[in-house]
C-alpha cells in the first residue's frame, strides 16, 4: 500500500471513533471517545516498535529513536474535538505526523536520509478547551506556561477535574516528553477560506492573532416570573442578553473584518421556567490582528457592560482572561517550508492563523513550523468541516519534507520565537485557533 | 404545647430540610430533599394512626377517618421547591393542613364537631415545575387533566424520567387518593404585596390570571468563534439575546403592571468558549388578567421573532405551550372564607392570584377554597421569601375553621368552577402561581 493509500486508511479509520450523524466527531478531551483514539495512537507506535511515555497531563509521546541520547524533532497535534466538531481538526495533525514518521523511520532505516536527532510523535491533550478551560492546555504545561497542578485541578461543568478525567481514562502518566528539543512542526488544516478561494496548495503561518476573552458574571435577584411587579425585577437574563448583543455589534465598529467576536460559552441559574434568573456566566471572546483594536473593543465593552449594569440594576464583574499576543514564528522555518513546496511542486503562501494551536507554546519552547492546507468553505468545529484526501496528502508529503530537514539540522541555531517582520499587520489573517 | 406552638416547631424544623445557605431551602420534586420532607409528612401521619396512601404519580394521602365510605374534604399543598427558594411557598399549606386535620381529629373526638365526611391531608406531586415541566402535574393527574402515562415519561435535563426520580425516592406508589371528593382547602403565602400593604390578615382568592408560556427553539450553525466571519455567522445566541429583549420590553407596550413576561428557562448548545452556538431553547412566560392582553402580546412576539430570524439568518421555531385561562373560585367557598375569617375577628379581602396552585386542577374536580396569608415584601422563589410567625398562625386558624365547615356540609352542592362575577377584571392582583 503506499504512504498516501495507508495515511488515508488510517485517517477515515479514526473518524469512525466518535463519529456524529453527519460525519462529524465528538471526543472532547478525557472522555471515552478520547480514550480510543489514544489507544489507538499507542497501537500505531507499539506496532512499529516506538517507544511510549505518557506525561503528568496526559500528553502521549511516541519515540522513534535514531541516536541515543540526542535532542529531539517534535511533530503532532491534538486527538480531542469540541463537541459535535469536525473529523479534521487536529487529527489530521496527528495522523499525518505519525505517517510521517513512519516513512522517515523507512527512509533512515533504508540509509536515505542520516538523522542528527530523534522523532518524536505527540498527541497534545486538550487543546480544544471546551470540556476543560483553557484551551491548549497539554502543550502549555509541557512547555511550562501553565502550572501542572493547578491544570489537574480545573473541573469541568460536572465537577470532574482534569486528574479524575485523566486518571479515569488511564492516561494519567508517569513518563515525560523529550527533555531536549530540536523543533516542532505541526500541520493543520487551515480552517479559513484563503488556501481555497486562491488555489494554493500548502500555507507557511508566519504568525498569529492577538486574542483575549473577557469572563463575565452578571448578578441580578431570583424571583417570580408571574408574581413580580416587572420594575421590582433584577433580572440577570435581560442584562445578560444585551452584553451578548454588545459583544457581537461592536464588530460593527471597526473596519470589516478586522474583528471578530462572540459569546460561545454561557450558563443561567437558576434556570427555571417560572424563576427570573439570579446568575448568569458568559465568556466573550475577541480576536484581531492588531492589538490595539482588540483593546480599545475590550475598553469600550467594559464601559457598556457597566451601564448595563446600571440600567438594569444588577452586578456586572467583567474580567480578562487568556490574553494572548500575536506570536511570529521564525523566519528560517517559513523559508525552509517554502523550499520543501518547491522542491515537492506545491504552491505555497505565507498566511496568519487567528490564534493560537499548540504550535504557540512550542514556539516559545524551540524553533517551530506549521503549515496549513486548505478547508472547503473555511467552516471549522461543526460536522461540515472538509478537506480533500488530495490536499490531505500533498500536506502530509510537505511535513515529511520539512521534519526531513529539520532532522538533519535545517533549524540548528535559529532563534525563537520569531519576531514582526517590517510592515507586519497587512497580511491576510486565517484559519483556526481556539 | 399548644396547636400554634406545635405547628410553629413543626414548620421550622422542616425548613430546615434542604436548607440553603441563606434561610431558604432547595428540595426541587422527587430529589433526596424532597424524598426527606416525604418521608416527614408520612412520619407525622402515622404516628398519629392516619392511613396514608401513594398514588402512581407520588402524591401521598394521609386519610383521618370520621365516616367510612363516605366523600373527602381534601387540603394541602405542596413540599417540593423551586431551586435556592423560600421555605414558605406550598410547605406552609401543607404543614397548616396538618395541624389543622390535628386540631379538628381533637374536636372530633372531643364531641364538639360532628363530620359528614372523612378528612384527607395531601402532598401533590411536582407543584413547582423546575426540575420536571409542566408544573402543577401531581394535581393534574389526579384529577384528570393530564395523562399519567405521558407525565411518567417526562424528563429532566439530566435525561432522568419522572417514573425512574418518584421510584428512586421510592414514592412510586400503587395506591390512590380519595375516589370522591366534598371539597378541597388550600392555604398559601400571597407571594404579592397587597395584604401587606394594607395590613389585611387574609385573603379569598376569587380568580387566577391567564397565563401562558412560548416554548422558542433558535436553530443556527455551529462554527469557530476565531475563524468564522463575522458575516458568515449564524449565531443562535445573538438571536436568542433579541427575543429575550423582546419578551421583557414588550410589557412597556401595555398598561403598567398589566402583562409581565419573562424568559426563565434556557439550554445553548454546544456551549463552548470557542464556539459559535448552534442552538438555544427557552421558555417565555406571560402573564395579564386580561386575556386579551396576553394573547396581543403573543401575537405580536410570534411576528418579531421571525423577523430575528430573517435579519440573523436562524430558524426560530416558537410554540404555545401550557395555556391557563382565567379561572374562578366559587362564590359561596368566598363567602364561607369570609365569614370564618369574621368569627375569628380577622379582617380578610378578595384577592386574584397571578396563577396556577395545585387548586386550579381541584377547582374543575371539587368546590375549592383558597386562602392567602400576607408575604413581606411580595418576594417570592428566592430565599428571602418571608412570612411572619403570627400571620403564618393566624392562616392556621382560618384555615382549620373552614374546614370545619367544610366537613360539616357548608359546600355541599355547590356548583364548580366558579363564574367570572358582573364587572370582573378591575381587582387587584398578587400572588404566586406557576
Amino acid at each position: 500500500m503506499s504512504i498516501a493509500d495507508s495515511f488515508l486508511k488510517d485517517f477515515h479509520h479514526v473518524a469512525t471513533i466518535g463519529a456524529t450523524e453527519h460525519r462529524g466527531v465528538e471526543r472532547q478531551a478525557a472522555t471515552e471517545k478520547d480514550r480510543e483514539t489514544r489507544d489507538w495512537f499507542v497501537a500505531f507506535a507499539k506496532e512499529r516498535g516506538w517507544r511510549v511515555d505518557v506525561d503528568g497531563v496526559g500528553n502521549i509521546f511516541a519515540t522513534v529513536e535514531f541516536v541515543p541520547g540526542a535532542p529531539a524533532v517534535l511533530t503532532g497535534s491534538h486527538l480531542d474535538s469540541q463537541p459535535r466538531a469536525g473529523r479534521f481538526d487536529g487529527a489530521y495533525g496527528v495522523l499525518a505526523s505519525l505517517h510521517a514518521a513512519a516513512e522517515i523511520e523507512r527512509r533512515v532505516r533504508a540509509g536515505e536520509l542520516q538523522p542528527n536527532y530523534n522523532l518524536v510523535v505527540v498527541d497534545w491533550f486538550n487543546e480544544e478547551g471546551s470540556r476543560f478551560a483553557p484551551s491548549i492546555m497539554g502543550s502549555s504545561v509541557y512547555t511550562g506556561l501553565m502550572d501542572r497542578e493547578e491544570i489537574l485541578a480545573v473541573r469541568d461543568l460536572e465537577g470532574t477535574s482534569v486528574r479524575e478525567a485523566l486518571d479515569g481514562i488511564g492516561y494519567l502518566g508517569t513518563g515525560e516528553g523529550p527533555r531536549e528539543l530540536a523543533g516542532y512542526a505541526e500541520i493543520h488544516i487551515e480552517q479559513g477560506r484563503i488556501l481555497e478561494r486562491e488555489g494554493i496548495e500548502l500555507g507557511a503561518v508566519d504568525s498569529s492573532w492577538y486574542t483575549q476573552k473577557i469572563d463575565v458574571e452578571v448578578l441580578g435577584e431570583q424571583s417570580h416570573t408571574g408574581a413580580t411587579a416587572m420594575a421590582d425585577r433584577r433580572d440577570a437574563l435581560v442584562a445578560a442578553a444585551q452584553i451578548i448583543l454588545m459583544a457581537r455589534d461592536i464588530c460593527a465598529e471597526f473596519p470589516a473584518e478586522s474583528l471578530v467576536s462572540s459569546v460561545g460559552q454561557m450558563t443561567v441559574e437558576p434556570n427555571s421556567p417560572i424563576v427570573v434568573n439570579s446568575r448568569v456566566h458568559l465568556v466573550a471572546d475577541l480576536r484581531a490582528n492588531d492589538p490595539a483594536i482588540v483593546q480599545q473593543a475590550r475598553d469600550t465593552l467594559m464601559e457598556r457592560f457597566q451601564e448595563v449594569a446600571k440600567r438594569e440594576d444588577v452586578e456586572v464583574v467583567a474580567r480578562d482572561f487568556d490574553i494572548r499576543p500575536n506570536r511570529y514564528f521564525p523566519q528560517e522555518g517559513i523559508e525552509l517550508s517554502e523550499r520543501v513546496a518547491k522542491d515537492l511542486g506545491f504552491s505555497i503562501r505565507r498566511i496568519q492563523t487567528m490564534a493560537g494551536h499548540d504550535t504557540v507554546p512550542l514556539n516559545t519552547a524551540t524553533p517551530t513550523v506549521m503549515l496549513f492546507v486548505p478547508s472547503v468553505d473555511g467552516v471549522s468545529h461543526c460536522e461540515r468541516e472538509f478537506t480533500k484526501d488530495e490536499d490531505m496528502v500533498n500536506g502530509l508529503r510537505g511535513l515529511t519534507g520539512v521534519i526531513s530537514e529539520m532532522l538533519t539540522g535545517a533549524l540548528d541555531g535559529v532563534t525563537y520565537p520569531g519576531t514582526a517582520p517590517e510592515g507586519s499587520g497587512s497580511g491576510s489573517a486565517s484559519g483556526e485557533g481556539r
